[in-house]
């Protein structure tokens, strides 16, 4: 099955000039959406994962979907302000301006081998920051996986010396 | 197992007054995860579901979770201004000022019998909105899952002739 296939382009969204990938006629096709688990589950099953963290919003649908599969732990990397218990928090750069992320400080520790999971792979600022919270809590990053790679963009170099997964390579 | 030993109480987020139910814990626990996702598909086999839809975001978590193991499709309800195509929207009121989410026109539709999961019901206002989205988009509510009901808000009156399953009731 080629995945390229169930997504659609939007263009212009969220702004004039930027060809947004529309994951969720992927996710609403059953047969679609069960393939990419199933790769996952195919990829990583062995591999000594010990939680499926899953970055908001997007990364929530395929981690949590992992997670039950390979029936380990799911953890949520969420938006400033959302998470209610003590956080490790990081800011990173956007076009313009800066977000913040932030990850419980209880929700991973030493000997944890964590698979960080989101939907794209653009400037790799998101999944810098992410990985950022992962070592601050003491565990290691076993591998990243996102759905969508836009090559063009080359994120991969913010991400040195980590594994990085991605299912489909946009350029 | 009491899934309730597994959810802590936050006091006084996001603002004074409110004891958060944080269900992080209960996600990060490999073998609460499962049987909460486990309970979920003992109770929806055989129900005739066509898609899981979640409510953003932490209907996301619960509600892929499920449609992986459903084998059947994914479909997002999310907060105004996220989904890229042409959409359904429904604002309603919260305490104070009020609130709009959004479903793809395209992502249901009539024959469809929709399970809508989110991860809390309070007053019903969230999935009140959502049930008038399936609706309007000319599908079925088949059932409304949540894990933790709020029993003295009373949320289900809100959402009258509509099968609505929790997993616990804290009163």
């Amino acid at each position: 099955m080629n995945f390229l296939d169930h997504i659609r382009t939007i263009p212009d969204f969220p702004k004039p000039g930027i060809q947004f990938k529309d994951i969720t006629t992927l996710l609403k096709h059953p047969e679609a959406f069960s393939a990419v688990i199933d790769r996952m589950v195919e990829r990583y099953k062995g591999a000594g994962i010990t939680q499926v963290m899953g970055v908001e919003s997007r990364g929530f649908i395929f981690g949590s979907a992992l997670a039950t599969r390979l029936k380990v732990g799911f953890v949520p990397i969420r938006k400033a302000g959302k998470l209610p218990g003590e956080t490790f928090r990081k800011s990173y750069a956007l076009e313009y301006g800066e977000a913040t992320i932030e990850l419980h400080k209880d929700a991973v520790g030493k000997g944890d081998r964590v698979l960080i999971v989101d939907d794209l792979l653009a400037t790799g600022g998101t999944l810098e920051a992410s990985v950022s919270l992962v070592r601050e809590a003491g565990a290691e990053v076993a591998a990243i996986w996102i759905l969508i790679e836009l090559g063009f963009l080359n994120g991969r170099k913010v991400l040195p010396g980590i594994q990085v997964d991605s299912e489909l390579v946009v350029d």
